[in-house]
């Protein structure tokens, strides 16, 4: 029986495992993770909205019909090309075929103090330390005396104008507004700042004008203070330095402004091109070894002379194309050719409002909203998820209230300015 | 106006700020986490039943409509009493009145070796490392060729036959028989050998002897493997020592076996009774300083010769009692005696299984899982956790499911015995 090695459980690997299923093949799924993590949500855990359990589904649960599909939870170290070999922190693994699916990480661009004093929102882990954070900064706040403390402590900067910075600042504006004007009596809703920069000259770049100028005065009518051709050069524990010289008091800076393959693309010993991805076949394989094939976040395919995107939609059908590819080469079939179909994009920007462009429609407001609502839900892995995230949003909506804002144990490495009060407490927590 | 300080937002300490909310106080509650507990659920958090954020709510939305009560987060250091004191990681605060409901915490009798080795089900964070750790030995087994390390990642002992350690002996038997033998297609139930160590010659101590004997036969049908008259004596990563020589292999060593008072009350500089609890007067303030009041676990009274337990009943009617002791003291009027009114005890052994001692009636098997089940859902705090928590305990009764056996990267501190792999999962998330 043929081996099939998928690395990578997102949205890319967990599709090309079922399109193998029952094919009479022996795959190997492989995810360090035991779980699938739904990442267009994460900006609402990282708000307090969703419990990092909801969007997350483990991964064996969604296997049990697969035939020949079997799990192994580990970390993969290295390919060998050469022995059609996968080694793991579990042992190394032999391979027939091998799809790569292992996906992006937080791009940095190279600038290690950004790094070390961002928050970046790729993993549960990452939202959870988010939320973690930023209600502790209110926490803080609440018992500072001096205002300039205070002040920074309040105002909050996301870098990266796309969806996942859009959201994620329309967020933290309603956060406060409805929720922690609230709980904290002496907070007003207008102390909080949150800032939105963008190195270039609009948001949500793949978006038609009209949707990037409705998005841009909801976010300004919410209290976003959105810089478009802003760039970010710098950053400490307190602040934030912006290109040109200009600095921002901050205790949080969240990092939304890019993604790279992840760095286990080194050991394929390819040439990688811009953002550390792989450039691929048409079919989805390597030039070289047409038994590997590259999908999702990692692959690089131009189409209509343009880059494709690095999202869901894109991973999903490459993952369908390489599975189909694998059974017709393995038969003896020439492969198939990736076509992307772009059945379109959306993003929330807040309640009641949000953008999509929708085979060609553009759609904003409370229709878009709803459709946003009712894709992503639909989208969620698991009855039991659609549900509580269904219950979390009604409560969330009707009773303007976000249950969720919770202080738990799990902390960035090093995200210590809160001092002194959380530095003790993690000190001590087991 | 008076200040009065409450250390603790356990059951006690949040009991004791409403009761006081309103009077014309100055109240603070300081609580190291920003939210309650509910500590009772902790076990079905530990088994992948519930998610952590169900069961906890955050301390300002319960204080909303509180006048007069104000929250700070931070970590109690020390008490004063002679400048009437509380040094807190935030800065000191002064009392005219002080509620001590700082709880209990795990106790391992002074035995090092048990503490490093064993995990405790005291805390939200606790409940997720143990979650962690579970899981994650069926994972490694299931790619362990060595059958005797095997067995010993398939064997879960649980010390203490209280509630707590009946409640987890059994949910952690029916993980493995409804959920984990359908993940882990080679794993049989009978292989996984749950074994519940108990020091005294019976389960559940204080329910009558009936019940005590239904419980044991329940848990020995559901193959939960009780030894009573045994106890631990040590343990390592991957054995447990008993008593009498014998050694069982295990990777998992789980401490329900006592409680004690926390290590705060060392800074009342009081002689301390069994448990590092504080003897109290009979209206609970202390014998020489009648403006503190010690209340919930951490405080130690006789009723009819016998110590009250450290149950959430004891601990919310003295809290009222010392809140009301409070409002009399400050306006010149004796203080009242506590008087314990013990409504019963229930404990819930599996699906369909509990007992309850209520009103001095027996209930067993169904009936008294329903009863078990309807309290527990009504003593949760804030209608969105009662409803998601309804909707998970459905969707696991009726799907045989729980759908929350996510592996995080939560792991107790030096928890890598699941090395290789868990460890590089350990290192590389950040």
């Amino acid at each position: 029986m043929q081996k099939v090695i998928i690395i990578g459980a997102g949205f890319a690997g967990l599709r090309a495992a079922k399109t193998l299923a029952g094919k009479n093949l022996d795959v190997l799924l492989i995810d360090q993770q035991n779980y699938h993590c739904f990442q267009p949500l994460l900006y609402q855990v990282a708000t307090a909205g969703l419990e990092p359990e909801q969007i997350a589904y483990p991964v064996r649960g969604i296997m049990h019909n697969w035939p020949g599909v079997r799990f192994l939870m580990a970390r993969v170290e290295h390919i060998d090309r050469s022995a059609k070999q996968v080694q793991t922190t579990m042992g190394s693994f032999s391979y027939d075929y091998l799809i790569v699916a292992a996906g992006g990480q937080t791009n940095y661009f190279g600038n290690r103090e950004l790094e070390q004093y961002s928050f970046g929102l790729k993993t549960l882990n990452d939202a959870e330390q988010l939320r973690n954070h930023l209600l502790s900064t209110f926490e803080r706040a609440a018992y500072e005396s001096d205002p300039k403390v205070r002040q920074a402590l309040h105002t909050f900067v996301v870098v990266g104008g796309g969806p996942t910075g859009v959201e994620l600042a329309g967020a933290i504006r309603e956060l406060v507004k409805h929720v922690l004007v609230r709980d904290f009596p002496q907070l007003e809703n207008r102390q909080v700042q949150v800032i939105l920069l963008e190195a270039t000259d609009k948001v949500l770049g793949m978006f038609p004008k009209r949707l990037q100028q409705k998005t841009l005065r909801r976010l300004e009518q919410m209290g976003v203070d959105v810089r478009l051709n802003t760039a970010v050069e710098g950053a400490s524990a307190d602040q934030v330095q912006l290109k040109g010289g200009e600095v921002i008091p901050t205790h949080t800076l969240i990092w939304a402004a890019g993604v790279q393959g992840v760095s286990l693309a080194q050991s394929l010993e390819l040439a990688l091109v811009r953002g550390n991805r792989v450039q691929v076949q048409p079919d989805l394989s390597l030039a070289d070894d047409p038994v590997v094939y590259i999908v999702g976040d990692l692959a690089y395919i131009e189409q209509a002379g343009k880059a494709l995107p690095q999202v869901a939609p894109v991973a999903i059908q490459q993952a369908v194309t390489a599975a189909k590819n694998i059974l017709q080469h393995s038969t003896g079939q020439a492969t198939s050719n990736f076509v992307y179909r772009d059945r379109g994009s959306m993003a929330t920007i807040g309640r009641n409002a949000a953008v999509a462009y929708i085979f060609g429609l553009q759609f904003w407001g409370f229709p878009a909203w709803v459709v946003w609502l009712f894709i992503h839900l639909m989208s969620l892995v698991g009855f039991r998820n659609r549900v509580v995230v269904l219950i979390n949003w009604a409560y969330n909506y009707f009773f303007y209230d976000q249950a969720i804002r919770l202080i738990t144990a799990n902390r960035k490495p090093g995200d210590v300015d809160l001092a002194p009060a959380l530095e003790h407490i993690q000190a001590t927590t087991k």
